[in-house]
């Protein structure tokens, strides 16, 4: 008898032992619904015997950028860059100085800013996202992105990740998943940062694209961006994107706002298990509460209104608490 | 001495047999600048202490695909596949049975045929090409390739690759290279078959791009294709192409025709070593000459006129002889 405990006592210590020689993968996630799917989801897509399985090829996990990798609220990073750019854009341009919508922003005045309307974006849009080559975009957002710093916790943008979804790309690529960005955003602005950001390179980097044009500037050739809008990649343009740009349904999907509906719905559309989720902002100590949290039917940016919580109740997506599901929120200390 | 000389053929032997037991990644190359070109240039980026060196995450290899990986005469695969799927189309819209140019297509007059229109082709490629969803469209084209024959050698199209081109998509991947096939011809018909033929998967086919569009018909959600040019894959939409789907310059590029001239200017204007080749078709015998090898200025597919070798010569790029340097064309026994 004495053995037979003696033998129960080992084998509960050396399981205790294997169980501490693999760290959990997601260690800023709480317990609770949230983590136990996607737990599931890679057990039963990357177990052999799994009726589940997916060939390591197909694995393909796509994430929203904005609301879901990392902070979009008071206002998006790269609306925030094209604001900071007008100075340099009129400063080449002294004509526009005196024009609206740039004399608005040269002003600085927050609220006249906050009360710009969608022309006016897309105007400042063309004007600091158009017009030099790929090369001199790429330099700018990565001289940009190292400076700039966010109104709130003033960190840098990329220290606005939040650990959890970062956790959740390095357990899925430990996995064999290819983890791809599905933003809005605009494609090159994103891949500036992303690899070093969360190790996701260009080439998996799907987003707004905005057409270029090869040309033979002083000699050598170049290719210029220009103000024509190829890709809208949001709704039903993610989906049409992940095709376009992938050539592969997503086995899983995370988004947080109305724009990522199509993107979650084309995931769930294929055969085998997928997996499907939605991050809601809930947290207005740590990050911010907006969308449903706050009872709102819409929010101005990232909108996460009650009809995209009702439908994902109605599909069987996982809605992911930032405040429950999430131990730490950011990397930096809280 | 005679230990030295022992020694001596004792290291001979090893250095024989080190060699020997590092087979030739190109066996089917002859000695010659094109074979040299290609192991210089990966000797020279894949090096580490090599002044040219590049990171395995930047190594981008592209190519063309009618003509420099797979025979494009006397006509392209994927116009046959157009063609040959239109009794089907007709089939579904008998009211097009008398109308041009389907009347032409049914009628199965190859002179005709040969006669037909770009605007005509256009209206076939449509009819044929779009309507259906991507994945309807995939299971077509798996369905025409494993079937199909070309007329000539009667052959699957898929036996016509170049075994030289698939040692060097072979080579340039064992070396870190990632491989990426960026054709004219659309997008979702190459990736149907390209993982199977070149080891080469959907994520990495740059091609033209026809427009879907995200549906929920009978209530799943589909992604149908539309008769919408979004990226015509060919001269300056090639270097477009490759920025909008891989975001980085490739280090090296293969092609054959005008159409791929961009790219190769584009893959030459990065700094560092660069590798830049062209197929030239000058073995009749064995596969077929046109372009310069037949005092052509230009020749009806797969143009590779005289401006284009002059190009060539100009800017240093490595002209492939199919004749001089290629020991077999293709797997199969000529």
């Amino acid at each position: 008898m004495r053995q037979i405990l003696l033998a129960s006592a080992c084998a509960l210590l050396l399981s205790g032992a294997a169980a501490a020689s693999q760290p959990d993968p997601l260690p800023s996630w709480n317990a609770g619904p949230a983590k136990a799917a996607i737990e599931d989801f890679v057990r039963t897509t990357t177990t052999p015997a799994s009726h589940d399985f997916v060939p390591q090829a197909e694995r393909v996990a796509t994430f929203d950028q904005d609301g879901t990798l990392w902070v979009e609220q008071p206002i998006y990073s790269q609306v925030m860059y094209c604001f900071e750019r007008v100075p340099q854009v009129v400063k080449a341009h002294p004509e526009l100085a005196g024009r609206e919508p740039f004399k608005t922003v040269l002003s600085g005045n927050r609220g006249a800013i906050a009360h710009l309307r969608m022309p006016d974006l897309l105007q400042i849009a063309a004007a600091t996202l158009t017009g030099m080559t790929v090369d001199e975009f790429n330099t700018s957002v990565k001289a940009w992105i190292a400076t700039a710093r966010d109104p709130r916790w003033h960190r840098h943008y990329t220290e606005l990740t939040y650990q959890p979804m970062q956790e959740v790309l390095k357990y899925l690529r430990a996995n064999g998943y290819k983890t791809y960005i599905v933003t809005g955003g605009g494609q090159d602005f994103v891949r500036a940062y992303a690899e070093q950001t969360y190790g996701i390179p260009p080439e998996q980097i799907v987003g707004s694209v905005g057409g270029t044009k090869f040309s033979g500037k002083d000699g050598e050739p170049v290719l210029l961006k220009e103000p024509k809008l190829l890709l809208n990649d949001d709704h039903a343009g993610k989906a049409e994107g992940i095709h376009m740009m992938i050539g592969r349904r997503p086995y899983a999907a995370f988004g947080n706002s109305l724009g990522d509906q199509e993107m979650l719905q084309y995931t769930q559309a294929g055969p085998g298990a997928r997996l499907e989720m939605l991050v809601l902002h809930d947290d207005a100590k740590r990050e911010y509460a907006y969308g449903p949290a706050q009872g709102l039917r819409d929010s101005k940016v990232g909108s996460f209104p009650q009809l995209l919580y009702d439908t994902a109740h109605k599909n069987g997506w996982t809605v992911i608490s930032m405040k429950q599901d999430w131990k730490t929120i950011f990397a930096f200390p809280e």
